[in-house]
């Protein structure tokens, strides 16, 4: 059957896989930030890997239609998704009348943007987002930097602090200096201010025809320092004399307050008025996470709330909040940095070695007598010696290693070997079950 | 921000999304699919939704080439995986230095294939994958129906049959019969014998060319009955001196008396010698599934054991034996049947109900309590009346409402109404979640 000509072996360029080790770790990661948002009573939804190009299209700008990977086939014009967000604004317009609101969902899902090939910048990554859909209330707002925080110390951070503004401060600061035309240039300038720092940001300002007062008026803005409450003195002190402005500082000042209450330790949340995000999508509060002791890591969990999720598939007004996590940069980026390490090959704790042919119905009934207890555990199906097998048990990272024999099969118990210890007991096979169910 | 024309929101043809509810259900069977996974020690590995096209090709025949969705891009020329065996042995050539043998890996990923579309017929669905590479041995093969038996009685069934055959059986019994060079085309039509009977199969079978004798011969063959002690005699009994024949008839002799000790039951599994299972790349074992109360659902899990799974990417020679289970179709085709239904349309157990704002801070307290032991629980933000906060736990299924007011604040207790029996009591946190743990 071997042939002369091979296809040689690899994936394609942008795209990540991993080995067991490390798929292990991320699968663990992945469940955690799962199970968390379920425990926030988030439902989960999935939706097809491709849209209808249109679909996809009524929304993204040119420079996302640039990223969008279409599919050659007869017949629909379809395209993969390259975010949750323009899915579940199709599916909440398309399923409207049978979901319940407000619609507290997640979804993760992987995602495909075909971008210029750079490091951690993958083709193809997962998002794992949630949003609340139907609710102008601003507990709403609230509760989302508490999933946050749960999330982040569900997956073993402490110190990160979840940054959040409100786009109508910076809106209506900007009506007041009457550069609302161009504030869409201005915020992207602002945003890019952790890059390059504070002098480019007023050049670049400069450059779009504003003069130094006004520059110098928006680096004062977004160098507003201190606690929240500071924050929110100077904001009031600036004297603006503007709706939207003093709407935006109610709202910010309201949603500290909140996020107290909702149980987040001070030192993890912070106004950061610099912080824009999205540039047309957001409308209220927004937010930002970094890991203080990894700030090149940049922001690992972003969002907003919106006004108007769906207005290009449905006339019905749909506002609410959300928020993302690119879990497969992230991942990169924490394994890069050595914060996380993976430590396990296979999800099994307990390899059943084999002496013996004779004793393999007594192995395969003492597998089966731990996994009833719900410990993953494996058998050792080839007649290798056993320094062979312990080593296969060695290199997979597992536990423990069971070897049964003359003496076992007598008295009734089990030896078991501490792949940790290295330390080698006879033992029934409750107490290696109840031993496993204390450490793992 | 409404726009006149809006685009219609719908989904591509034969691509599918659920609502919450079923959502729900479905992620429960992938879960539970995926821990019976683990605890037989198969260790997670997730390939690219896309491959090379000459990746996929150096293995695909023509007729699945039609089926592969092919991503327009400038650069390299990808596709869509159409299954997760190509990936698998892509993956395993590629990384081969790294990974340790026996491989047991499992994958559960979406695959894509542009067929015609047909009810449950899908162009995207999940498959359910576990292999074990890189080895010869026979209780490899025989712990494959234990995995099946367990995964299926994880998902709540307990009559169903795993049909085993050897292809070495069939094979050698075709030498025997001189017919081994069209073993492809009469493979193809014993295939069909459920669907359309055996004189449509013996009538196919002579326009092959074939004498009445030898498709005769072919039909008693294929209908050898009895339990699996009676197969193998009468197997034995056909004195067909064929050496692939024989070691076949040893080799299922054997599987059978493996899976015995593996403690699958009896009447979980049977010799069925019309199963052929893919043409080219089975060379052993062979595996299909079948829910006994369902049998127009077909094969639910099947796969088999192969001699040499990535000659086209490498030299090295990796025999191994592997099953699939097609998720998407077997939900679907369970939901149709009702065979299964969906129980809730979010993960929450409990909602915290918001009387008065100004018991909110007792209320996300309560809610951080519940959650502090793992129970999903959300709180009602809105300031609606009770009756619609009720109303709303009741349309998303949620079973029990946590309400709080004077009384409870001062007595330190909580009201919880089981939205299952109606009834409304005072009990302590504790009390409600020792509760929950009970009884969900």
């Amino acid at each position: 059957m071997s042939k002369e000509i091979k296809v040689s072996p690899r994936t394609p360029k942008g795209f990540i896989e991993y080995l067991p080790e490390d798929q292990i770790l991320f699968s663990e990661m992945f469940q955690k930030i799962r199970s968390t948002y379920e425990l926030f009573g988030f439902t989960p939804i999935e939706t097809p890997a491709t849209e209808l190009t249109e679909i996809l299209l009524a929304k993204a700008g040119r420079e996302t239609d640039k990223q969008i990977y279409h599919l050659a086939k007869k017949g629909e014009q379809i395209s993969l998704h390259f975010d949750l967000t323009v899915p579940l604004a199709r599916y909440v317009a398309q399923h409207y009348d049978k979901l319940t609101f407000p619609f507290r969902r997640y979804q993760m899902q992987k995602v495909w943007r075909g971008e210029r090939n750079q490091k951690a910048r993958f083709r193809e990554f997962y998002q794992c987002d949630i949003d609340v859909i139907g609710s102008n209330n601003l507990l709403v707002d609230a509760e989302i930097p508490s999933v946050i925080h749960a999330v982040f110390v569900a997956l073993g951070f402490s110190n990160f602090t979840i940054r959040v503004n409100n786009r109508k401060v910076l809106n209506g600061f900007f009506e007041h200096l009457n550069i609302l035309d161009i504030s869409k240039e201005v915020l992207r300038i602002i945003d890019k201010i952790d890059k390059i720092g504070k002098e480019s940001v007023s050049k670049e300002l400069q450059t779009l025809g504003l003069k130094k007062d006004k520059s110098d008026a928006i680096l004062r803005f977004i160098d507003i320092k201190g606690d929240n409450a500071d924050t929110i003195s100077q904001l009031k002190l600036l004297g603006a004399n503007n709706t939207t402005l003093n709407e935006g500082i109610v709202e910010l000042e309201t949603l500290c307050r909140y996020i107290e209450m909702f149980g987040v330790p001070a030192f993890c949340y912070k106004i950061d008025l610099s912080i824009a995000r999205g540039l047309d999508y957001y409308t209220g509060t927004v937010y930002e996470t970094v890991l203080n002791d990894y700030p090149d890591i940049g922001s690992i969990c972003s969002g907003g709330r919106y006004d108007d999720l769906a207005s290009y598939y449905t006339n019905k007004k749909l506002p609410g909040v959300g928020i993302s996590i690119g879990l497969s940069r992230l991942f990169f980026k924490l394994r890069e940095a050595g914060v996380i390490q993976p430590s396990k090959s296979t999800p099994s704790v307990v390899l059943v070695s084999q002496l013996d042919a004779t004793y393999l119905p007594n192995c395969l009934d003492i597998a089966r007598k731990i996994r009833a207890k719900g410990i993953n555990a494996e058998v050792y199906f080839e007649s290798d010696k056993i320094g062979k097998q312990v080593k296969y048990a060695n290199r997979l990272k597992i536990s423990y290693v069971v070897i049964i024999g003359e003496q076992e099969v007598l008295s009734g118990k089990i030896s078991v070997k501490s792949m940790i210890t290295g330390e080698q007991r006879l033992m029934t096979v409750e107490e290696l079950t109840g031993l496993i169910a204390v450490t793992e």
